[in-house]
């Protein structure tokens, strides 16, 4: 009987693991959802080829070598492992020692789990370099960025590495998933520049609108969903009372934390542009949960609340900000997911005593020079060898019929503009 | 090992709360993309803006006041206790003691699954007062329903005050949450008026049809989705086999009633207007789900078949005779929720022995005074205060514009109509 | 203590069964989004009432009749015993009961699995036969698919019958419910001819592009996800260690298929038609998870996304094979189903040595030719009686209109193409 408990324990921490990782592996939906409702119609189709091509390869490369990589190098260590494919799976007699070190999971619930957050971090590259970058280029990227740039600063705090010696504390990803994959983004856009139009030579900024706004926020819902699997996910363990009450609260406080980040992004639109601004809402919505996704369990739910809120009104200021800097990111995925992932993590100290703000901060400059810089040599080199920007004429025409050759809406009669 | 099993049976619980009260949330998004679809494209983006900002609403006042009011008031009582926030968390201990009243789930796995009923109440009001009130009205009047009027009633009923002491019956939420959420809307409706040219002086009634159809048949599959945690959640308990037994019972029966209610639906469309309107088929399966609510145990699935064939009927019925009444509400929510909501609690002495017709009307008519009139007031107050109704300009122009600054389709050529 | 567990672990695999049923429900969510994104804007609304009536019609014949017949019928045999609606849910007793053949979930969630797969094979049919077929021979179809079509076929092999007997081996359904799906569809295309004006005179393939990529990319990460409940839930338990590690491997090969099919598709487009064709891509992703659903657990990780691989790129020869043979399938369901899941099946002895090429041809063909020739049978009546194909105005002027009495998008100006 003893035995048949222990069993079922095993099944059920991995049934949660799994049922998590569904949940996260939906907001690949979510990104693309949201990408393509913020850019412009002539260029719908291609982003959805990379949003649902970007999952593919996130998949893929993290199953052959990203995996091996993140999560069997040594300890406290700098240079990562190198290996394919993953191990074994537990065996019954394993979980049936029971000690403290016996596995209460599946290791394959474990590599879904962390699969579906490789995708997360490339998705929120696709946002940002939209409208303007070959769609090979950007696949090429995404084959390195999941293979190896984010395996490897996912060692270092995950995997146990060095930076994860150092008391770096990031319970489900803002740095070390949200702000590495706005890192990312960063560089491209640098090296990529604006979308023809959008910065005037008098210095005036030109909005460029959405096409299709319920699309936008039917994205953001389904990230909201999922984001009860990611970080509802990241607790790593259900199956006892303390755990059990600990998923519960990561949820209530991940929830929270949006509802902080849309009111305040919401009613700040109000103040400052006069009008209730549906796109900053929904980016104060993602600024919530990615300011909260460091430390979810620690605060009360009233905290999470403050702490999504202070996410909400900082994705609207840097979204501004950004725009004045003439770096032009069409769905703000630099400012909610990069902004405010430092946010997320710098608040950690303030709910969690086991966290510093001097460990937070190297930690965070190190996965971001990590990543920033090998993104940016690896856009260098794909801008050398095959060009990363389409033509000026097919910029304007939209990518859809240059990239992909047929348009995302047809029949809508979308003049080009 | 004893300890093991107990803390084991509490986490499957928690779990099972917890994935509930995801698919419920998930219904926020059901509704925004329903009412976002049945709504013409000028106030399709106000309509996403009030459905994301009244969920983040609800989320922030139940965790501040609602909730504490709605369980925490005295047994059998008629005036709520004050109080803020949530309370402690179950202990390992209180689990442990296994006796009759140990806790078998997460305090905060409660209340994240009651949060979501509260803004599914919500949300039914947002669909009903579409394309022609005042966004921040209409917000604040979700912070008044949210915060006070919701948990009262709520209090009443499933917080154990004296309409659950009469014996009402009501499993998931027919009364309380469909149509409580109806009674606000129809206040709502009553203060505000038709749409400008909906009904004509000659007693015309003109068809105002909804710009996009995909996304209110993505609403209501996302709705139909969600509602499996709505009623499959409200079982409260899993853990042994007859609250399996009784979990899954709530499935099959929640899913025949939606198809039931479709099915009926689409067939008297045909034969009425001779056409298979889809609105009336997605109005169908909402009706469906709703009638069930009430008691989705007891029936046996062909019964439970039935009780949504009804609803059906209902619906397609009602929606027809409040056009006759010039009660204008775009999208048939007072129809699906309100009208067929009182269906569903009638119908639960059909099939559950312990319901009486009496506690059921009495139950119904204490909810729907106290919320209808509670709302009006609220209604009229604002309306005083900062009036409740866009400018005719505004109206003719779209909301979207004037509240929200942004067109919801800009590249989609939609002719003003 | 002992029968604490022994229920817990009932409830346990009632649950993860039951979440795995919601998940396949949803696909049917992605079958409707898919497929309204894939036609033209004039046949959209009466591609979605088709799809919600089809689900709802399938619930209801599979509970009146088919779940019976496919259930509890002579095992080994060929003809179906005849009998109404559900039986008996398990007893707490039986369950304590504890042997080999105690049940361990309930009867109820067992249906509530079963149901969703019927749809899904129905819902195949639809996209196939779309911008063409009259609305109510569909349904009528649909009644007698679900009611006595698929059940036979499924009660040959998941219900004991005399396939089953002869050791075929599909795990959740590459031939049972996709190639089944696919037959239906098949016949029912031969008998109702191509489209008016998609295959020329001169032997020209007219592209009739789809309306709404968006929502054809959102329908494919529906299925996506839905899929980890399609073949997740088919492992049927998860209560133990090794249920567990297979419902993991079940997954992780799932997702690591549709990946594969991914890139291979989108690749080979690229390649063929010098053209990243998103429609490509998304068939893609279709066919890698139609093609592992025979066999998701046997094979490792890498040889899932083989299977997946070869699966995308059946996919793309077969939509352009059918052309030249002028079999008109708007959404390549015949494909991404029929061929495909044929591969499936026979890629089951690759990896799972218990299955044999023999008796999986057999399988196949025993499937086929009952599904297809069933259905011909039904669509050559249904022409006789009430006619399968709308007239050609009507189909010039769209099906919306005649068939429904509204248009899926009315203010978008598309005009008649």
């Amino acid at each position: 009987m003893n035995e048949m408990l222990l069993e079922l324990s095993y099944a059920v921490d991995t049934f949660y693991f799994l049922i998590c990782g569904v949940l996260v592996m939906w907001m690949a939906a979510g990104f693309s959802m949201l990408e393509a409702g913020l850019v412009r119609s002539k260029n719908t189709a291609e982003i959805l080829t990379k949003n649902i091509a970007l999952f593919a390869i996130a998949c893929t490369m993290y199953l052959l070598v990203g995996y091996y990589l993140m999560y069997s190098s040594p300890e406290g260590g700098f240079l990562p492992s190198l290996g394919f494919l993953l191990g074994d799976e537990n065996s019954v007699d394993a979980v049936l020692a029971g000690g403290e070190d016996a596995p209460y999971y599946a290791a394959r619930a474990d590599y879904f789990f962390q699969v579906v957050f490789v995708a997360t971090a490339m998705s929120i590259v696709s946002g940002a370099v939209a409208e303007r970058m070959k769609l090979w280029a950007f696949l090429a990227f995404s084959v390195v960025m999941t293979a190896v740039i984010y395996p490897i600063s996912g060692y270092w705090t995950w995997g146990g590495g060095w930076i994860d010696a150092l008391g770096f504390s990031d319970f489900a990803g803002s740095g070390i998933v949200h702000m590495a994959g706005a890192a990312a983004a960063l560089a491209g856009v640098l090296v990529l520049g604006p979308r023809a139009g959008k910065y005037g030579k008098d210095g005036s900024i030109r909005a460029i609108p959405g096409a299709n706004l319920p699309l936008a926020t039917l994205g953001t819902f389904i990230l909201w969903m999922g984001w009860f699997g990611f970080n509802g996910g990241s607790e790593l363990k259900l199956s006892d009372v303390g755990s059990a009450n600990n998923v519960a609260q990561v949820m209530v406080n991940t929830n929270a934390a949006a509802a902080g980040g849309v009111i305040v992004a919401l009613v700040l639109a109000k103040l400052w542009f006069r009008k209730a601004d549906l796109t900053m809402a929904l980016n104060g919505a993602i600024a919530g949960l990615v300011a909260i996704t460091a430390e979810p369990l620690a605060p009360t739910a009233f905290g999470a609340m403050l702490i999504g809120a202070v996410g909400g009104l900082l994705v609207v200021v840097s979204i501004v900000m950004l725009d004045k800097l003439k770096i032009d990111d069409p769905v703000g995925a630099i400012s909610a997911h990069g902004v405010v992932g430092i946010w997320g993590c710098l608040a950690v100290p303030l709910s969690n005593d086991e966290a510093s703000f001097g460990a937070q901060i190297i930690g965070m400059v190190g996965i971001f020079v990590w990543v920033f810089f090998a993104s940016l040599v690896v856009w260098l080199i794909l801008k050398a060898i095959m060009g990363i920007r389409v033509s000026e004429e097919e910029e304007y025409e939209g990518v859809d019929i240059a990239e992909c050759g047929l348009e995302a809406y047809p029949e809508f009669g979308a003049s080009k503009k």
